[in-house]
C-alpha cells in the first residue's frame, strides 16, 4: 500500500487526510472507513501505531466495490496537495554509508578516509521535516553551501529496542525519501545537528510504501536530480552498513518507536564534492527518486 | 510555580498527573480544577501550550480557601513519585558552553583548545528523558565511559522562529534541569547522538520551575555530586553564550516550539576531565542542583 497525507484545500487550515494512492488516484481512507461503518485512524502516525489490523482494514476498504464509494472519497493525484507523510518522533541519519560518499567527503568534509567501523549517527528534529514540493529554505545570511542528499527513509512499526538484525524487518512499518539538506557551513565544532536540523531541511516523501511491496530494500536504485541534472545515482546495496544492521545498532541503545525514520545515508555525488564545489540556490529545484517509492520534488527558495 | 509531573501508583499503569509543589506538598490541579469547575490541562506539555491563562487559573486554584479543598488532591512529596516533567518535542544540547569545560575538554575528549566562536549544537531524542529517581542505564557491552554534566534546562513556552536575544526571555515558560549522560567512547566519527541520545541518557526534573521565580537565570549556582562527593560546581554565569544568545541563535533556523528544552550545557569538572578519569558504574548515585529548581538524584543500574 502507498500511504500519503494530503490535503484538496492548502490555502486553508483545513485537516490532513491519510490517503491511499493507486493508479493515479488518492483514496480517502476516513471517508472510506466511515462509509463502511469502520474504525480507522485518520492520520498516519496513528495508523503506523495501530499495526496489522489498521492495514488490513485499509486493504478491505480499498478492494472494496468501485461503485459503493462514497462521493467525495476519491480524488485524482493531481488535485490533491501531498504533505510530509507523518511528523516522526525522531529522524536520525547515518552519515558516510556510503563507501564512494566515504571518500568524497574525506576530501571536501574533514571527515575521515577511512570507512568508519560504526554507523555514524545524529539526528534531525521533527521541526525539520517538510512535504513534497514545500520549499526548501535558503537563508544566505546562514549558509552558501547548502547541499543535498537522497537517502531511503524506514519508517519504523513496531517499538525496538535492543533487537538483532534477524529481527528487525519485523520493526519496519515501510519505506520513503529523505532528503538530508546540509548547510555545510553550519557545522559546529564538526557537531552536524545545526547544519542538518534547520526548518525544512528534512524534505519526506512523497510517500510510505508498505514494507510487503518493497520487495527487496537493500536493492534499490536511487538518484537525485538538480535543475533536471543528475546529481547522484547509485543503489541501496551500497550501504556499508544494511538496513538490518543499522536497526540492530541504533536499538541497542536507543528505542525506536512507531513514526520514528531511519534515513539511512546518501551515496556520493553531494555538492560539496564537486569539483569545484555546488551548491543549492534559490530558484533550483532539487529531485530524490528511490526506485519503487517515486520521487521527492522541492524548490529552493530565498527565505531571508 | 513549581510544577511537577507525579504518580501516586508508581507500580501501576494509572496516568501521571500534574501537579504544583509548595512547602513539601503536592498539589494536583487537576482535582482542584475539576472541584472549583475550572478547565484546566492535565498534563504539562498541554499546560505550557495553553500559555498565561492556563498558568493564571492554576495560581488561582492554588491561592484558594485550603478548607474548600477536595479529597485527595494534596499530598506529601515524600508520598509521590515523580516523573520526568514533560515529554519534549526536542531537546538540544550546547556543547563547550562554559569556559573551564572547553579547556578539560580539549585535553580529554579531542575538540578544540579555542573557544568556539559559535554554539556547537547537538541534540538528544525523547527517548533518551527519564525522570527523577530513575536509573541510569549502564550497558557494558556498550560503554565504559558513562559520565555526567549538570546543566541548566530552559523549558519554551511559545513558539520561537527568529527571535532577537532582546525577545527571548519572553518565550521561556520556566526552568529545571538535564543531567546531560554521554558515554564517551560511543561518539561515532566525532558525532554526538549515539553517545549522548541512548535512553536514560536525559534525566531531566525534578520540577519546572515558571520563568517568574526565577529572578536571574544567568545567575544560578550548579553543583553535581556523584555518591555524595561534589565533582561539578559552578555559576550559570560562566555561559560562554548566555541563554538570550542561545535561543536566538537556534531559532535563527531552528523552529523552537513549546516544551522544547535547552540544555544550556556543562561546567567542567566532568568524569573524562578528571585525572585519572572516572566514570560512573552501576550502583552509583548521581545528584545534580540547579538552585531554585532543587536537585536531580538517579541511580545508575547495570542495564545489560
Amino acid at each position: 500500500m502507498r500511504l500519503v497525507t494530503y490535503t484538496t484545500a492548502p490555502m486553508t487550515s483545513a485537516a490532513d487526510r491519510l490517503g491511499a494512492q493507486a493508479d493515479g488516484l488518492v483514496y480517502d481512507l476516513a471517508a472510506l472507513a466511515l462509509h463502511a461503518g469502520v474504525e480507522l485512524p485518520a492520520d498516519l502516525l496513528s495508523f503506523v501505531r495501530a499495526g496489522a489490523p489498521a492495514r488490513e482494514a485499509a486493504a478491505l476498504l480499498l478492494a472494496g466495490d468501485p461503485a459503493d464509494r462514497p462521493a467525495g472519497a476519491v480524488h485524482r493525484l493531481e488535485d490533491v496537495t501531498l504533505r510530509a507523510p507523518l511528523r516522526p518522533g525522531k529522524i536520525i541519519g547515518v552519515g558516510l554509508n556510503y563507501v564512494e560518499h566515504v571518500e568524497e567527503s574525506s576530501r571536501s568534509l574533514d571527515t575521515d578516509k577511512d570507512l568508519p567501523p560504526r554507523p555514524v549517527l545524529f539526528s534531525k528534529p521533527a521541526t525539520a521535516v517538510t512535504g513534497p514540493g514545500s520549499p526548501i529554505l535558503h537563508n544566505a545570511d546562514l549558509t552558501t553551501q547548502l547541499d543535498w542528499e537522497c537517502e531511503l527513509a524506514v519508517v519504523i512499526g513496531t517499538t525496538a529496542f535492543r533487537v538483532t538484525e534477524e529481527e528487525a524487518y519485523g520493526h519496519i512499518f515501510g519505506y520513503s525519501i529523505v532528503n538530508d539538506i546540509s548547510a555545510r557551513d553550519q557545522r559546529r565544532s564538526g557537531q552536524w545537528f545545526f547544519s542538518k536540523g534547520q526548518d525544512s531541511y528534512a524534505p519526506f516523501g512523497p510517500a510510505v510504501v508498505t514494507a510487503d511491496e518493497v520487495p527487496d530494500p537493500m536493492d534499490l536504485d536511487l538518484e537525485l536530480r538538480v535543475n533536471g541534472v543528475t546529481k547522484q545515482k547509485s543503489n541501496t546495496r551500497h550501504m556499508l552498513f544494511p538496513i538490518a544492521r543499522l536497526i540492530a545498532d541504533v536499538s541497542s541503545g536507543v528505542t525506536l518507536e512507531p513514526g520514528d525514520v531511519i534515513a539511512t545515508g546518501s551515496p556520493s555525488g553531494v555538492g560539496a564534492g564537486m569539483v569545484p564545489p555546488e551548491f543549492l540556490v534559490p530558484g533550483d529545484t532539487v529531485e530524490a527518486t528511490v526506485e519503487i517509492i517515486g520521487t521527492l520534488a522541492n524548490p529552493v527558495v530565498d527565505a531571508r
